[in-house]
């Protein structure tokens, strides 16, 4: 039998993207103080994947020290624009600021994913997904934010690509899994050379 | 008031990005025979672009024809591998062959979309994706099979991408939407300019 697997994270989208590919894991948040991690990495200047891929591991190391054998995934996403890195908006003024930052513009969402057993690290991935915003006028940004609601402050990008995100952007490059938080496909194909995936009995 | 948006197509995950994206719509199948239009094209050796571009095309301005006034929009996807053109799979059968004979390698899904209004074509906008599947063991294939039952009959790929689908891709490039059916980001614009989007009153 392979191990159980958990998913080391609260993010709706992830447990989501796990759910739709027809994973059997539970998910068991980590408790990682991330706001304090990325101040020190900041801090150090390390670049948006190297937090990222810090924090995912971190996430998952966290949570497999606890969980014995189990396959542990961590996960998180960075935001950089023209070298600043924006973090998740914790007011809705604050999303309707960040979105009149990013409009027009081109940004980078990096996302990372680690896997770890026994507190240690067995794997990682990261990608990036370069993501371009149409200029906004004030009608449209209060509209969206009206429409969209507290979902805009659960994302680092202010924004949901899979429901009213889409308004937001001109031009999409890269993998949309990544995009959405978790690059799944490398992870199912580590996954699925642990004995973890479709085949798996159930 | 903005005209009424109709989505001439019964495909459930083009009507899924619409939805999700908040547009108020309803939906009205062309009654178009896809099969005799693409065999008639294959015939002049058209390109996968120009077939669901011409497909799109014929299936918004057949239910435009009928519905003055309403916008009307018409989508159709294509699939190319080394320069076959695939189909929906009629059964289970064909579509584990298809995906026997797609994996292992890149192919090409081409995605139109066109607007009509009164019966003539207003705009269009077509897109493709490059994606390349894992090869597959006999048994990964049974399982897929077996696990995602006759959705893998219902797009032209033979998966689902949104779902268990992600287990059969190692690299996928281009937009998201597109993938799934619809290259929603230039129709989303498209409609904005015409007044139909999230500033619309509802």
């Amino acid at each position: 039998m392979p191990p159980p697997l958990i998913l080391a994270s609260a993010s709706p989208s992830r447990r989501q993207l796990l759910a739709n590919a027809g994973l059997d894991f539970s998910v068991e948040p980590s408790g990682v103080d991330e706001d304090e991690v990325k101040l020190s990495l900041l801090g150090e200047r390390a670049k948006a994947t190297e937090i990222a891929t810090t924090l995912a591991g971190m996430k998952a190391m966290r949570v497999s020290a606890r969980r014995g054998g189990a396959m542990v995934i961590g996960a998180d996403s960075t935001l950089a624009c023209d070298g600043r890195l924006f973090d998740k908006p914790p007011t809705l003024a604050a999303a309707r600021q960040q979105l009149a930052d990013l409009g027009g513009r081109t940004h980078e969402l990096h996302s990372a994913v680690v896997v770890a057993q026994n507190g240690a690290r067995l794997w990682h991935a990261a990608d990036c997904g370069r993501l371009t915003m149409r200029p906004f006028t004030d009608s449209f940004l209060d509209a969206y934010v009206a429409r969209a609601g507290e979902a805009v402050c659960s994302s680092v990008g202010a924004y949901q690509l899979e429901g009213l995100g889409a308004h937001l952007f001109s031009r999409i490059e890269g993998d949309y899994f990544t995009i959405l938080g978790l690059p799944l496909l490398p992870l199912l194909a580590f996954l699925a050379e642990h004995g973890i995936g479709l085949e798996q009995p159930t």
